[in-house]
Order: structure tokens, then C-alpha cells, then sequence
């Protein structure tokens, strides 16, 4: 067990070494930069194709995909510059298969990179991939005592989105226990709720987005 | 990088041994144990406290969690004999997890035994627990494209649990084009589609978990 731990930090060691070059990069670039951190299904691809109508070219996305490319070929119809990375079995990205995609990518006229990470609650939060925010997706529909059951990622999370408000009608859920528990674990967490089906809420989070490229630039 | 795959069919080797230990032991009992996987929120607990309610002390669980033990409270007041396993981190259970499980549960009067594993589609795929069958839990909240995202699980699953069918009429998703993705990927699969909420379907399932017990009895 103790080998594995060492293992384990080995290797995040030298993730955080690439991390920290993937980030060099993006503030030579002047480009912000978010990971998205969500569930199988949360809806992570949905909000990005509708940030991508609203930005278009100045988005840039990489997307992890365990076997498929449907999430890049969505986004690039949408408008957006995606590069696809297919982890070919790991549940998670990591610093350096980002590298490898950044290099696909001209950055030149782009404000806003969103990484949109394997769909997983747990192994995601623990890799800093280079970004300036991790971003939380959570589905109305996965039920509120997610933040309580996945501090690690609640706990990081610059920002929950949570997303399918248009199902809260249908289901248990109480926005205001998600604002709670995530207030407790983390005093300076900001929610969206957002509806990709109606638009709801999609004003304040491109505000935020908006806010994060004028600071950096 | 070839260092990181060697042990990692270490680690698979070592697990494989225990699995065939606890495989052994369930037999022993007569016992019939299904490995439940699905994402954060697909509704696993939900369904096995349905299933509790209507087998009582019958049913075993065996529950993995992050941190909190929310799901095997849930399970003991619903009427099942349930164990928690705290994962502390890790995104899937191991055989040796749930060989200590096993020891805290007393098999003698039980005739099914459900693996609640930790919610992710990614990894507890590829972790043989000793079960006989894998069960795949798929809310349609989580969109129909999952199976051809996710083909290690729906490969290995011998049964896909297709939940929150009372969600149907507000989201996009076919119970056909995942009926046809998971038959291209495992012709012996068989679809059931449930809802917790309205009870539809749970008659088919709970057949099927009885054949399930008096082929192995």
C-alpha cells in the first residue's frame, strides 16, 4: 500500500511540473483557462456548444473523451476550436496529454480555453492540468448531496454550474442545500444555475467568463 | 510510462485473486452478487432501496462511498442488511475492499447481494469484484449516447438498468438507440427500464434478480 502511495506521488509531481508549463503558456497567451469537472451526462458539452454560439472564435475547447470524438465534432459544429484528447481508458486528464493537445491549438486569437475533463466526480479533481479555475458541473437531475459526497472536487471548484434547471419541476432537489454545502466547504464558491435547454442563467455565467478574460488581459 | 502498466497488471493481478477468493465464498452461501456501476447520480441507491423494500432481509449491500456514509444509512432504514466501504479517495472498490466488507455481513439467511460501486463509468469497469454479473445504471437524464462512450462497461454489463424513465417527456433520449448501441457492443445484454419515482418497471427487474437466485440456489 505504502509503494503505491509513493507511486502516486511520483506522479503527481510530475504532473504538476507540466502543469505549471501548460500555465506559463496560457498567461504568455494571455488566455484564461478552465477545467470543467462533471458527472457522465452533467451536461458539460451542452454548455460548452452554447458558449460556442455566443463566442464563437475567441473559445477555444479540449475535450477528454475516453473513446469517442462526438463531444469535438459537436463543438466544432458549434463554433469553437476544439481539440480532442482520447484518454484511451483513463478516467481522467492529465497535465501533460493537455500539453500534447495545447499544441494543436493556435492560440493567437483566442480569449477563453475550457478543458472539459472525463466525465468523473472523483480522479479530475486531483490533477491540476494548468488551468486558473476548476469548474463544477452538477445535473439537477444527479440529485444536491453531491457536494457532500465529492468534497475533493467541491472543495477546489471555483464554480458550480448547476445545470438542467428546466428538469427542477420533476425532481428532488433543493439549489439552496448545493449553495450550503458548497458554501461550507468552500466560503468563496460561486453558483450558476443554468439551463441549456432554455438559456436560464446563461447571462451571469458568460458575465463571469467575461469578467475572467478582462482580468487576465 | 511502461513502468506505470506493469504495475498496473500487478495490481489487476493481485485483485483478480481475491475476486476469485470472494467469488468462492458467495458460492459457498449460495448467495447471488451483482456489481452495480453507474455515474454519480444515475440512481443506484434509489433502486436498491426499492429492491430492500421489497426483499428485506433477503438482500445484502455492500456500498462505496468517497467519504460519507449517506447511502448505507439509507439502505439499513429501507430494510436491507447494508456495509459501507469509505473508499478515502479512490474511484472505484477492489476485491480486497469488498472481502473485508464480506466479513462484517452474515451471509447464512441471504440470498442476493448487491456491490453498490462508487459512482463513475470509467474504472469500476475494469475491477472484477467477485460478482457474477455487472449491472449498468444509466438515468436518462444522462443522455442516450452513453453506452457508445463508455464500451468497456456496457460490454462487460449483463444488464443495463435504463432509470428515471418518469423524466422521459422533458430530455432527449431514446431507449432504442441505447437498446441498439448496447446490443452492437454485447448481443446477451438485456435493458430494463425503470423509475423510482412512479415503480414502473421494477416488476421485470425483480423477476429477473429471482431467476438470478434459484438458478445459483
Amino acid at each position: 500500500m505504502s509503494e503505491r502511495i509513493r507511486i502516486s506521488s511520483d506522479v503527481h509531481a510530475a504532473n504538476d511540473l507540466i502543469a505549471r508549463q501548460n500555465r506559463a503558456l496560457l498567461k504568455g497567451k494571455n488566455v484564461s483557462a478552465l477545467n470543467m469537472i462533471g458527472s457522465p451526462g452533467s451536461g458539460k458539452t451542452s454548455i460548452l456548444e452554447r458558449m460556442a454560439a455566443r463566442m464563437g472564435a475567441p473559445l477555444a475547447v479540449i475535450t477528454g473523451d475516453i473513446q469517442t470524438t462526438f463531444d469535438a465534432d459537436r463543438l466544432t459544429r458549434a463554433g469553437a476550436s476544439a481539440v480532442q484528447i482520447e484518454t484511451g481508458g483513463a478516467c481522467h486528464l492529465t497535465a501533460a496529454m493537455v500539453q500534447k493537445a495545447l499544441r494543436g491549438l493556435d492560440l493567437d486569437d483566442k480569449k477563453l480555453l475550457v478543458i472539459e475533463n472525463v466525465g468523473n466526480l472523483v480522479c479530475p479533481a486531483a490533477f491540476d492540468l494548468g488551468e486558473d479555475r476548476k469548474i463544477a458541473v452538477l445535473s439537477v437531475a444527479e440529485g444536491d448531496e453531491k457536494p457532500a459526497k465529492y468534497p475533493a472536487l467541491f472543495t477546489r471548484a471555483s464554480v458550480v454550474l448547476v445545470n438542467k434547471i428546466d428538469l427542477l419541476p420533476y425532481v428532488n432537489f433543493s439549489i439552496d442545500r448545493v449553495r450550503k454545502d458548497c458554501c461550507t466547504l468552500n466560503q468563496d464558491i460561486k453558483i450558476f444555475p443554468l439551463s441549456c435547454t432554455t438559456g436560464e442563467g446563461f447571462e451571469a455565467w458568460m458575465e463571469y467568463c467575461i469578467r475572467l478574460e478582462s482580468k487576465k488581459g
